[in-house]
């Protein structure tokens, strides 16, 4: 397929107005063909213009007819091939396994979503039938589904050119409920996102869907995702990104007559709490998997090991030798665009700088372009909390080493620290008990909790959240990876005495779809009809 | 007993420092002793600190215990005979059997919420097995629960005393999902809000819980309530009234260096659809159930029936003329307030001198003091469409009918409404194709849809929603009546790889619970272990 640089609304191709963005190959600094100008207002108004003449069909499309339109997305991707992977390669400096990978967990989680559209678990159907003869009053028939909120807006993120960006996770949940998506691609792999969007708007057409379903836009500055979320037919937001680029969005979803939810993944240090018998009994390997860790990838990952927190001591001198060593073997690693690498040496230095912080290992030196170099500070806890700018997220592979000099430093580093994504905690059975007093602070600041093992990598599947206070996002209450992302998507709306022939499938008293529902308080257990 | 005048800080009892709030007997326009002077900021903080320092504790109590204490409030309310019903009607006007019935309905509220939390389904339990054999990579053990969000901030509405109030359908809620609540009593009803808030901490006591569980803080003008919204241990805000009150709330949880959730009631006119049919064949009937709908406790509800769309006609006429006739013979009704009543005069005054809108009907003449006279306006769509004011909530017995020329006029007037808890359609058989093909932005529009039936009831069960669109509510995704409420309350927490013995009771392997658990993408049928 030949890359045309052009937006994508519904099946119609046009070129921006805008300035252009060109991908860059941050290994070499060099600008990829074509370029993409970037759309205008007038080019968001087509689009939701069409997402929202799609919306009230495509919400009632069948489960199945649902399901396998997010099947067929998985499938156009597949067949995408190899030119999906080299135009990825070049626009991130990403290696291919790392690509290969993504590009498997992108259809996987496509698929997944599929599944979940099928069971229909998500409708949340809640029947109270009518009892005519309650006294004093009568109760009325009353049922209760969801439905979509309505056309959704989707920023992909930069570090994950396919699992976060035009077809992944926010995409597969909103597309899953029923909204049509208006993505706006980011403009450090515009390629791969047109070889991703073209694929979308192919199994559009193939399903024989509205063409609103999906749209994708390009577009540098603000103006594009201002005006999307302006927009009165968007209805809800998904972003991962930066902090101050989440908070701009919330801020004009909010400004807008009918504020929108807006569900912004955005900065998270992880915390990884080392027990004290862990780090008595293993402290080389606790660095070994601490360092693997935190320079996969570069360190570009928003679940990356940025805080270390354990008592001062002995075992800790051993465990911060032993992370220096693998620390200055490792190599400098090319990031994803030359602005993240800026972005990751400012807060490096800003951490070099800081006199209550010391540099306790750094990696090997760049030799080409855009190359990240590992960095591992110590500070203590006093320190730390004397200074928030120490808990900032440094995106790459940097990590800060706390020092505590007592438990209840410990617990006063943790109930200090801002929202998480996750935290991480490195303990053997000696360690259950002080574990166990730490958890429920753990709980209220973080929304995925680990025990002996790393927190980059997240599983795509029913029980992830990948979620947590803010700052790590915008609304605890939520997931933006797993089957339970959908549920952002959705509002509920009651029936109250409706004729059967006026209700939805999902309603109606045979209970057509076999849905579990709540049936006058009830479970229903067998696939039971009324 | 003997009314305090006092806060309620835990189980102390605090005199505020404040302007002194006083009840009103509405229908006399007498005040009530005692006084209740408000309380201050740092009677907030005083708060705030019993809630945060009991929350750890509240939140692990088991299902059957938090149940106890939820249904102990109940009992504890009912204790309180004939004195709660009796300082209700003097603070409130409203008749001994209304308050009757809505004390059995928040004590049934609160026994359904204790059903709820036995139950369990709000835990949402998914549980994903390792692989450890999968490849490329093993899978973890990831496990999935729902936990509280923290302390919750409860704002009781003026025209519910008991059912919206100090232990209402928000408290209810807030305390069934595991969060401590501090109640901002209305200004309208303190001394019902004192005899129930003592009630709660009894039960808090009775319990053995700790007794931060719950608080009840009184304050005119914003002070309190905007201290409590912006205290950074308050995670959540429950609050039922005006546009405006709902809007000030908003905007000072978004202003917290951690923003917070606000789960606003507010506005809705709740439009009613007659379709021609219905209105053809029972002109009169409808016009005897719209008016009781309308006058029913002088209007003074949130689904109270404040606009009627039907097509122009004979049929209409009839309607129209029937409903004059029946307004007409309507007695004058105290309303609770001499503040809501001087809100209801100046949109009444409004709606009169709007020369796009004329007087069809007005009830008889008040007699005595803050008595609301009933009125019915009536507008053609083009008008209704020229001026957004004719959809503003006038929160009493007042209502306009549109009348439409077209059923193209009838869906253009729907699409230009703005969110609305309920809307309604009376129809025949006749009928069903139009109200078909309406639906779709009937859902997009309202939170509960009816059928020959009136909006005014509200039912509490599993499947009602009492919410809808910004600005019937501030959050669509979620309802403030029936037992999803409690889902407002929660976020998900993700536990990796924890030992058996580190894991909350309701992950643990051997399912004590005995919750249907999703288990590795099966729905858990009968109540087996792993």
């Amino acid at each position: 397929m030949t890359l045309t640089g052009q937006l994508l609304i519904g099946q119609q191709t046009l070129t921006g107005d805008r300035d252009v963005i060109h991908g860059i190959n941050p290994a070499t600094n060099s600008p990829l063909e074509p370029g993409y100008a970037g759309g205008s207002a007038e080019h968001v108004e087509q689009a939701c213009a069409l997402a929202w003449a799609a919306l009230d069909r495509y919400r009632e499309t069948s489960l199945e007819a649902r399901a396998k339109f997010i099947e067929t997305i998985a499938g156009e991707i597949e067949a995408l091939g190899d030119e999906l992977i080299d135009r990825a390669m070049a626009e991130t400096g990403l290696p291919r396994p790392r690509l290969l990978g993504e590009r498997g967990r992108t259809c996987q989680q496509l698929r997944l979503f599929a599944l979940t559209v099928r069971a229909g678990e998500w409708l949340d159907v809640r029947v109270d039938t009518a009892q005519p003869q309650r006294q004093p009053m009568p109760r009325s028939d009353l049922r209760q589904r969801q439905i979509p909120l309505g056309p959704v807006a989707v920023f992909g993120a930069s570090n994950f050119p396919l699992a976060f960006s035009v077809a992944g996770g926010d995409t597969a949940s909103a597309l899953a409920a029923g909204c049509p998506v208006i993505v706006k691609a980011h403009g450090a792999h515009p390629g791969t996102s047109e070889l991703v969007g073209r694929a979308v708007a192919r199994a559009v057409k193939a399903c024989g869907l509205p063409e609103g379903v999906f749209s994708l836009l390009y577009g540098s500055g603000r103006e594009v995702g201002i005006a999307l979320v302006s927009d009165p037919r968007i209805k809800a937001v998904g972003f991962t990104g930066s902090r101050s680029g989440g908070l701009a969005l919330i801020k004009a979803a909010q400004a807008r007559p009918e504020p929108i939810p807006v569900y912004a993944e955005m900065s998270s240090i992880n915390p990884v709490l080392l027990f004290a018998a862990a780090l008595q009994n293993r402290a080389e390997a606790l660095a070994q998997g601490f360092v693997a860790s935190l320079t996969l990838g570069a360190g570009q990952f928003c679940t990356n090991p940025g805080l270390v927190i354990a008592r001062k001591g002995p075992a800790l001198d051993a465990f911060i030798g032993a992370t220096t060593e693998l620390i200055q073997r490792s190599p400098a690693q090319t990031m994803l665009t030359p602005g993240i690498f800026n972005a990751y040496e400012s807060s490096v230095n800003a951490l070099a700088e800081n006199t209550r912080a010391r540099i306790a290992a750094a990696g090997q030196r760049a030799t080409d372009p855009n190359q990240g170099q590992a960095h591992v500070f110590v500070t203590d806890a006093a320190d730390f909390l004397a200074d928030h700018s120490l808990q900032a997220e440094a995106f790459g592979a940097a990590s800060v080493i706390v020092q505590c000099a007592s438990d209840a430093e410990i617990r006063q580093v943790l109930e200090q620290l801002e929202g998480q994504l996750t935290a991480t905690l490195h303990l053997d059975d000696e360690d259950l008990q002080q574990a166990r007093a730490l958890l429920p602070t753990l709980e209220r600041k973080a929304g995925r909790l680990l025990v002996n093992g790393w927190p980059t990598g997240v599983e795509v599947c029913d029980a992830m959240v990948h979620g947590g206070p803010f700052p790590a996002t915008s609304d605890s209450r939520t997931t933006s990876v797993g089957t339970a992302a959908i549920l952002r998507f959705l509002r509920p709306v009651c029936y109250q005495d409706f004729p059967d022939s006026l209700l939805p499938t999902e309603l109606k008293h045979a209970n057509p779809l076999s849905l579990r529902r709540l049936l006058d308080g009830q479970r229903e257990t067998a696939k039971n009809a009324e």
